[in-house]
């Protein structure tokens, strides 16, 4: 793979975010998109955070998606060093309030700086999201989003079908 | 205007958002990206928002913001019909408790259908963050996202200098 | 079974969902109640959400059950689109918070637009109402649902009988 | 009138939740439902709770409206002792902690008492819900909530026109 | 025991409560107050709870205890119906959401029935503070109470040595 | 009077807690209970404190109602220290977090040391739970809580007349 | 003033905080510690945070106060560049949920980097807190925090003494 | 050891709470703080606690570390005592609900009292933060924790070399 040619990078904030950050590498290489991963800590290593998001455009990247738990400030604070849109994944980390801490730090970020927000641990979301932003000016990639749509909704026909065969 | 060239469609679910959902709309012209606005209510307009959900892509739509609160269906429902990316904006309508609901019943997506969500009543974080999207392949909304940042930045610096001289 | 005594229809989003909706099946039977059920998810099946809600009372269904987990938008969309009385059932299903989503994105419903909405999890309170609906004009029903809240009440009694004869 | 033909009690736990409650009695009106309307408080006057609510049925009602806000036990109170259908109207009072006591001490009912739980203060929804209760049964109030519904529609494709047409 | 010797009712809305609800009784009975303990359910055995209520100071009872989770009416109930005061202990039943719901419709009672409340599963904490309203004319179980607080002095100050001791 | 008969110290941590807890005063006056009044803060005068609930009930208090708002340590710390029961009021203070705060550290007390909990400002409901206390060896008292109860009735009955007789 | 005393920096993200951030100012002032106060925002100058953050101990800065509201970046960043102790105000701002946003993105940092975090909108507790610290080291500075103490004892006292000659 | 160089005292409510609060005499011990730990518990010793807390300050202690869970008010009331800095760890203990009354019961402090509170279980953090504190008047500690944040740093680095060579 031509590393020019990749468009999503996937950050997190502690290799323990992985696990759930994982479906969101996963559902970009099932679309098409090329993505690359590794770890960037807002707190941990600021410095790296700095050089990620403000070298992020300039080396071709179209989308940034973070995922982080607790105080939750590594999807804010790139979006508030790099111009691209930034996708933020709250993730219920063993140190989060059921979540809470983690999704009301990345969603409530000041206006001017925003994060395009999705659901606690949804990684597979914020690929999806990510995809879609790649399908506005790459036909190929709406191709598979819209194939991708039509094979959710034939999963759930099938499963109709299997409930309603069904005897209770 | 030709409308071919509007690029991006705000809407909400009843005109009581509309205090709200202008500073989308605002901002989206400072940046110099063509928007529509318009009522479509998931609840009272099922019919019209499955219409413009699904004719948004073909009318040359790239990105919709769908504004809406309390059990607030309208981003979801939209994001479930079109492919392209929608942008949820929770409002802290009459009928929400606190916004929770809004933020909760736009946020919490099921995997398959992302929808980015910005902050509570953040509607001008929508606009700024569906230009960073148009700005994906529009180097002149690049620029002007650009500057706007360097705006931003500007004003935090001129209000330094105001807090420093004061005296307490 | 003749399909057209059937009164209620018991539709939920995902198959997952159906270890709870089970129970509204089951007491529907118990109370003499003829119900259907099958999978209708509104994200991913929008337009059998659609043709669902809009053919129900014309197929002689009374009332529709529906339940969902997180930003749960299945029984508010529903009831936008029939008129029949739709009970929600908020599911806290895996990527619920806690049942918060749930609970809000069913319950919140704006004006115009009511979702009987029950406990979380609830589904056997959900086909007790259902049959309390149907009660309204079949005595038959109303008599099994009377016969019903006695038995309640008789193994109240029963395990008050239990607990006073312990020895602490 | 004739008070055989009331169909609907609306009730509440006090005079102060008169002004939240009337949406329920006019929209009950609008419809063309009968309804009568009182004052009955678990709290205060547990033993004219338990008369309104075991002689119901056979005053020939159909269904309750019961609102009520903080420890709001007059709906679930009410199911217990009839096998009507019951609909709990959380009710934002004064004494409530932002409307969440109100709302989980009606919705969270055990398993076989079902209250039918609408929005916080959202009276005339419970009334509109009462409608499609007496619409199951009755083709005239069928009609009527259709046509309501029609009027819902056509309410926000006037609004839609309004704000179209608007410059921002 | 002479049933008239009896001082404390502890009551509890279904036998599920009773590992819970153990707690009070033991208590009770280690600081010297004779207690009998039965179900009784607001919502499944309303007239039950009328009765128990409205005898329980005739019957010598000098407090009530109840225990209930989920919509938790019962306390509040028999505070409406007696003139004794009402411990009410809110249990984190499996139907409850987190405690939330049994806390706030026990807590929240309206002006003029006050709920001891007591904290979530708190049953040994509900015996302990009938303990010490029967001590408020019976100095015998003042002492015992004053006693009791001694040993959990002595308790911490042994767990305190320990603690000095280890080795980090 | 003579301050020997004083049964009940109403205290409370800032004087901004006295509009709230007038209403203890108040009703602890009209139902027949000598009450006396005054500021102890735990934070601000810890030992002033310490004094007050190691001298109350030789004092002759029986009851101690305290109410505090923010993290309120006052109601727990003055019940560590006396035997006595007492009754706190979660009081909504300016730097409460919607009364949050002021509940969960009142409600919460550990196993041990419990706290009487009334619902937020319900400072009324503390006084006539006080009384309640006092009546379980006073018969005068007694007598005085029943006709109290007596009046809730009566007061909801004619706000009942009042509502049945509006035009809607 | 020599710049080289100042002990203290006060930050904060916007001059819409200065409202809430003055306290701290002036209760350094009253406790005879000298401190700057400026705008340094996380999001919209993150430049500026840096540099603020990784001079500060060379500066001489002993502590840095840092208040924030929303998705409250600030107080955490500047803690993760520096090693001096930072105390985070959480600021009810006009765009927080009431406030629960701010509280959780200071307070809940990952291990490795604490932020000091006082109560909502607490700045006054901020520059006490401050002092406290400077006080380990300098024994005037403890001197003035006693004598702050002694002071907060004597107004209860006096309010004290106004209550208690109420008349109720 | 010395006993007069112990600068940090850590205490904590409960033997319960120890494995919570040994995070910090760990991380104390390793950036090279004397520290001391024991039990005190402010509602079984409340005499207890006065004396610990009085005598801190004259027993050389710098910074007190208090955990404490549930109503915690060990934090708050050491703090009222002592002028000595005051960390506070909330402890999610088993009667807690979910950690929220721990958080609450400990951050919102009135003003003129503050706990410098650290997120829910992070003694690790209170240990650091204790450090940073004794780090403001003594070089090595400082030297100590900055070469702590450096291997952070280190960790992170290593960690983001693995992820970036692992094959999706």
């Amino acid at each position: 793979m031509d590393s020019k040619t990749i468009q999503v990078g996937v950050i997190m904030g502690s290799q323990s975010d992985l696990p759930v950050m994982t479906d969101a590498i996963e559902v970009l290489k099932y679309l098409g998109v090329e993505a690359e991963v590794t770890i960037v800590s807002a707190h941990r290593t600021p410095q790296r955070m700095f050089d990620y998001a403000s070298q992020a455009a300039d080396r071709g990247l179209k989308v940034i998606i973070a995922g982080a738990g607790g105080a939750a400030h590594l999807p804010g604070m790139v979006a508030s060093i790099t111009h691209l849109p930034v996708i933020g994944v709250p993730v219920k980390s063993s140190n989060s309030i059921d979540g809470w801490d983690s999704i009301l730090s990345i969603l409530q970020m000041p206006n001017g700086i925003p994060v395009a927000t999705v659901a606690l641990n949804a990684a597979k979301n914020a690929g999806i999201l990510a995809a879609q932003i790649i399908a506005t000016f790459d036909p190929k990639i709406a191709e598979n989003v819209k194939a991708f749509k039509l094979e959710l909704k034939e999963k759930v026909e099938e499963s109709a079908q299997v409930v309603e065969n069904m005897r209770f």
